[in-house]
């Protein structure tokens, strides 16, 4: 699994193979072939999105409305700060730019789990559109900041980042 | 070149293939490896940023301060919106997520080109932080509207994103 992570978030979906997985792993391809249903199935584990995101949803709802863009920020760059979670999501991210059936799974989780959910949070009329300016952001500060790597956002700290983001955030989801 | 383009728009850097794209421009591959230098040179051809970075700084700096960000948002947009824009920065942008030599001309790109040229304007001391998140916000919005698609952001109007993003990047670039 550690194998497949590596190799979807080197290559991305359409590139990566069973056969360099296999070769990461010194297992047999037939093996991963066999066990994981081939790459659609070895990928769909991979990318699993964690089960909590309940929690997550619950960590950023739970606490005084004026800091919920703050908290919005922290919670995603805890996810992206930890080597495992950022190898999860570049490789989510790299897959949905490359290939549908990718960025339906991205487009679904991100509306259904995340959106919908913090942007119940508002009442105003177009909480949904400002919910999805709100995680365009974040997607394109992680693509920035860990993937892309533009200075002086790689080396910024998160403390740095929660307080000039979490602002805007704010103005995004409780205007 | 329009083959190239769409290769590379449809399967990023890697998995794109010379011999795929002859297919498409029904002409002999070997003819492409001649005349372009291989895959690397025929991306650099595709990819080549428009030469008038100078009249889009210009675009974006010429105008009443208080309208920066507005300006900023309309500019990136416009070339968004046109087809021809979009399918060149789709291709960058999937394989600057997907190849280290298109990650940094990307990056080159943004910083020397365009940021550091914007960032020049407010004067404060954490202007390039700030114009590094602005970048962020915009290539995510792309990212989020033109090619993982995920509503309502796809269906929002140029004007309404101008309203609403435009304040965000104000405060970015002149806080």
């Amino acid at each position: 699994m550690v194998s497949a992570r590596a190799e979807f978030a080197d290559r991305g979906y359409d590139a990566a193979t069973l056969r360099g997985i296999a070769r990461r792993a010194e297992v047999d391809p037939a093996l991963l072939h066999h066990y994981f249903n081939g790459k659609a199935g070895l990928f769909a584990e991979v990318v699993a999105i964690p089960l909590d995101t309940s929690a997550i949803v619950k960590s950023i709802n739970d606490g005084p409305t004026a800091e919920l863009g703050q908290r919005v920020v922290r919670t995603f760059l805890s996810v992206w700060e930890s080597p495992d979670g950022r190898d999860r999501f570049v490789a989510l991210i790299r897959s949905a730019l490359s290939n549908e059936q990718a960025a339906a799974a991205l487009r679904e989780f991100l509306t259904r789990e995340l959106l919908t959910k913090v942007a119940a949070r508002s009442g105003v009329a177009d909480a949904e559109l400002r919910a999805s300016l709100a995680a365009s952001h974040l997607v394109g500060l992680a693509i920035v900041r860990y993937v892309v790597m533009i200075e002086p956002l790689v080396h910024a700290s998160v403390d740095e980042l929660i307080s000039l983001v979490g602002p805007t955030l704010q103005n995004y989801l409780v205007p």
